[in-house]
C-alpha cells in the first residue's frame, strides 16, 4: 500500500495545493449544506436554524484542517491575493469543483430524502423547494440592492475577523487553533448575518452547488430566481473582501510599529518543524 | 500598496488606541445587534434567544481580538481604571462612536428586513417594535430599583469573571485564548442574567445604538421608553465593575502570597514578542 | 487602595481556601440557577432546557476559574478526599454558604419576575412552582430507587470524566484548559442525565439553594416533596463518585507502569512558576 | 487502598488495552444514548435533536480521553487497521461489551422514564417507540440501499477528518486537544447526516447497544425492523473508513514531501514524557 502511494505522489506544488483546495471546500460544503438538506427535509425535527450556522462553522474549521498544511486556506486567500495572480485561476476551478462534487455528494446522500419531501419534484421556490439546501437564494423582501450590501457586509466581517485572527500583533493565537477560530466566525456570521440571504460570502461556496443544481434537474431556474440573484453571492464578496481588508489595513495593522519580532518564527512553530503559519502570511501582502 | 499603508501609519499611540477601541465595539455591536436583528425580523425563524447570546459572546470574543494588540480590551479596561484616567474620555468617545457606527451598519444591512417586519414603522413598544434590535429595554413587570440591581449584578459577576480570567495565579489560560474564554462569560451572563433587561453590562454597547436609533427615525421614545430606562444601563454597571472588582480583590487578589513569578514572564509570551498580556494587567492597578 | 488591600491580607491559608471554595461555588450556583429563573421566569421564550446546561457548565467553569488557584477544584476534591479530612467541614460550610448567597442572589435579581411569573405565590410544584429555580426536584414518574440510581450513575460519570481529565499520562491537556474540559463534561452529564431529577450530582449545589427557599418563604414543602427528595441529592453523589472513583482506578489508573516521568513538572508548568496542576494532584491520593 | 490497587495492577498490556476500550466506548454511549433518552422520553421538552447530537460529541471526546493513554483512540484504529491483526478481535469484543453495558446503565438510568413514556411496552416502531434511544434505525423513506450510502459516506467524513486533525503536517494541534476537535467533527456530521439513519458511523456502537435491547426486552424486531437494518451499521462503515482513508491519502497525504521533521517528537511531546500522539500514528500505517 505504502508503496502504492509513493508511485502516486505529485511532486508538482501547484497540482497539490489545488488538490488541497478542492478538498477543503468540498469538506466545507459537505456539512454545511448537508446540514441544511438535514433541516429542510426533516422540516426541523432533526435540527434547526442553528444547526445549519454549526454545519458552516465546522465545515470551513475541518476544510481549512485538510487543506491548510499544503496551500494555506486558499478559501480566503485567494480574494485577499496573497498568493502569485497566475495561480488564482487553477485554485477558483478546483474550488468550484470541490463545491460541485459535494453537492452532487449531498444529493446523492439525501437522495430518498429529498424524494420524500419534495414529492419528486425539484423546485427553486415554493414549499417543498430543495434548490436552498445548495445554494443561497433570497429572502422574499430583499432587494437586489439590498442584497448586494449584505453580502459586501458580510464578506467585509468575515475579512476583518480573519485578518485580525491571523495577526499575530494582536492575537497571538496558538497555530493549531486557527481554524477553530475561523469557525467560530463563521459561526457569528451566520447568527447574525444569515437571515437575509444565507451568507454565501464567498464565490465558490454559491456557484458550485448553483451549477450542480442546474445540471441535476432543477434547470434554469436556479439562476433566475430571485430576479437572477446568481451573480450577487459572485460580485459582492470581491468588493466586500477588499472593503475588510483595507478597514483593517488602515484602522489596526498600518500603525504597528515595526518590530524585530516580526523576523523570528515563534518556539511553537520552530519546534514543530513548520516554516510559518499560513494565515500569518496574510499580513505580508 | 504597502508604501501607501505606510503613509497612513498614525504614531500616536492614543490615537491608535481609540481607533482600535471603536473597531473593536464596532465588531461587538455589529455580530451582536445583528444576531437581535435577524431574531427579531424573522419572528425567531433563524435563530432563537441562544443565538442572541452567542451573537454578543463572539461579538465579544472578536471585537477583543480585534483589538487587544493595540489598546488592550479598553472595554473593561476602561471601567477598571487601568489606563490613565485622562484617556477615559477619549476611549469613551470612540467606543460610544464605535457603537453607534454599527447600529447604522446593522440598520443598513438589515434596511429591507425591518421595513418589511415593521410595515415600514419604526416604533419602540408593540408587536412589531424594532428599537429593541439596538438598544436595551427592560421586560413589563421589571421596576426601576429592579433593573438597576439586575444591571449591577450582571456587570459585577462580568468583572468577576475577567478577573478570575486575567488572573495568571488562578487560571494560567494561554494568552491567545483569553478573548474565547471572556466571550464565554458574556455567553454564560446571557442565559443566565439576559431575560431582565437584555444585559447590556456596559455603557457604550447600550448608549450609542440609543443614539443612532434616536436620531433615525424611532424619535425620543428610545429614551422615555420604560420608565425612562436609558440611563440605567449607563450607571448601574459602573457601580456593578466596582463590586465585583472589589469582591474579588478582597476575597482571592488580595491573599495571593506576593512571589518572585510574578515579575516574570512566561516563556510563551517571550519567545512571541509581546510585553504583556494586557488582561493580566488588571491585576497591577 | 492597595494599601488597604495589604491590610485586608489573610495569610492563613485555610481560610484563603474557604473563601476561594465559597466564591466558586457562589460563581457556579449564579449562573446556574441564573439560567433556570430565565427560562422558568419567561416560560422558555429567552432560552431553552440547552441554555439550562450551558449555565451550569459555564457556571462549573468560571467557577473553577475562580478558585482554582487557592484551594484546587475542592468541589470534587472534597468529595475525593485530597485534601486532609479534617479540612473537609470548613469546606463543605464554605460551599454551603457560597450557594446559599447565590441562591439569595438570584432571588433579589428575578425578584420581579418570580413576581410576576408566579402571581406572589411562592410553590414548590404546580404550573407556577419556582423553587425548581433553586434546588431540584425528581420528575413526577420517578421512583425514590430510581432517584438514588440516578445521582449514583450521574455522579460517577462526574468522576470518571474528571479523573481521565486530570490524568496526565491519558489526557495532557494543557492546564489552563481543565477548567473548560470540566464544564463540557457538566454540559454532557446535563444533556444525558438531567430529565430525571436535574443532576445536582454535588451536596452543596443542592442543599444551601433549597435551605435559602426554606427560609425564604417556600416553606418545608421544599423537603417534602417529591417523597422528601432533599436527602438524595446529599448522599447519592457521594456513592457515586466513590463508585467513579474506584472505577477509573480499578479499569485504568492502577495499570499505569510507574515512570520517571511523574517526577517531572512539564516544561509549560515550569515556566508558569505554577507548581502543579491541581487536577493532576488527583492522582496522587 | 494504593496497596490495593497495586495488587490488581494488571501487567498485560492487550488486556490492560482492552480495559482502556470497554471504558472508552462505554462513556460514549452513555452520554450519547443518555442523551437520545433524555430527548426520547421527555418528548422533546428537556433537550432537542442538537443535545443528542452534543452528547455523542461530547461522548466521543470524553471516551478518548478516558481510553487515549492506554490504547489511543481505537474505535477509528481498529477500523484502520493500524494495531496488529491478531489484535483485532480482542478489541472488538471488549468495543461491544463496553457498548452493550452502557446501554444496560442507560436503560437502568432511565427505566422509570421508559415505563412512563412507553406505558411499559417495549417497542420498536410506532409512536412510542424506545428502541431508538439504543441502536439507530432507518427514516421511513430510507432504500437499504440509500441506508449503505448514507453510512459509506458518514464514516468517510469521520475518517477524513480525524485524519486531517491527526495529520502533524496540516493541523499542528496541540496533543491535549485533539479529542475535542474529534469530538466536534462527531458533531458537525450529526448536524449535517443525522437524520436518514442516525449516524452510527461504527460498528461497535450500532450491535452493543442493539444485542443488549434483543436480550432486555424489545425482542427480535430490533433486528427485522428497517428491512432487517441492523447489518448496515456494521458492513457500511468499514467501507467508508476504507474510503475516507483511501481519498484522504490521495489527495493529501501521499504528497507531503518526505522530511526530517517526521522522526522528530515535538517539544511538547517530549516535555510531557509521552513518545507520541497516538492519532499522529495514523498516518504510519
Amino acid at each position: 500500500m505504502e508503496r502504492l502511494l509513493r508511485k502516486c505522489q505529485i511532486r508538482n506544488q501547484l497540482l497539490r495545493e489545488c488538490l488541497a483546495e478542492c478538498l477543503g471546500v468540498y469538506v466545507l460544503i459537505l456539512f454545511g449544506c448537508g446540514s441544511v438538506a438535514q433541516v429542510t427535509t426533516t422540516q426541523e425535527k432533526k435540527g434547526q436554524y442553528l444547526s445549519i450556522n454549526l454545519g458552516f462553522a465546522l465545515g470551513v474549521t475541518f476544510g481549512v484542517f485538510v487543506s491548510r498544511g499544503v496551500s494555506g486556506e486558499a478559501l480566503h486567500l485567494c480574494v485577499l491575493g496573497r498568493h502569485p495572480w497566475k495561480k488564482l485561476p487553477f485554485y477558483i476551478f478546483f474550488q468550484v469543483l470541490g463545491a460541485f462534487l459535494a453537492a452532487a455528494t449531498v444529493a446523492l446522500q439525501y437522495y430518498d430524502a429529498i424524494q420524500a419531501f419534495s414529492g419528486g419534484e425539484l423546485t427553486v421556490t415554493g414549499p417543498t423547494a430543495t434548490a436552498g439546501i445548495f445554494s443561497t437564494f433570497p429572502a422574499d423582501y430583499l432587494s437586489v440592492w439590498g442584497g448586494v450590501v449584505d453580502q459586501v457586509i458580510g464578506t467585509a466581517a468575515l475579512l476583518l475577523g480573519v485578518l485580525a485572527i491571523g495577526d499575530q500583533k494582536n492575537s497571538s493565537i496558538p497555530d493549531g487553533l486557527q481554524p477553530v477560530l475561523v469557525g467560530a466566525l463563521v459561526l457569528v456570521i451566520g447568527t447574525s448575518m444569515g437571515s437575509n440571504s444565507g451568507y454565501a460570502i464567498n464565490p465558490a461556496r454559491d456557484i458550485g452547488p448553483r451549477l450542480f443544481t442546474y445540471i441535476a434537474g432543477w434547470g434554469v431556474e436556479v439562476f433566475r430566481a430571485g430576479s437572477w440573484w446568481w451573480w450577487v453571492p459572485i460580485v459582492a464578496p470581491c468588493v466586500g473582501a477588499l472593503l475588510g481588508t483595507l478597514i483593517y489595513e488602515l484602522m489596526i495593522e498600518a500603525h504597528h510599529p515595526a518590530s524585530p519580532s516580526e523576523l523570528q518564527t515563534s518556539c511553537v512553530e520552530a519546534t514543530e518543524g513548520k516554516p510559518g503559519l499560513e494565515l500569518e502570511g496574510v499580513k505580508s501582502d
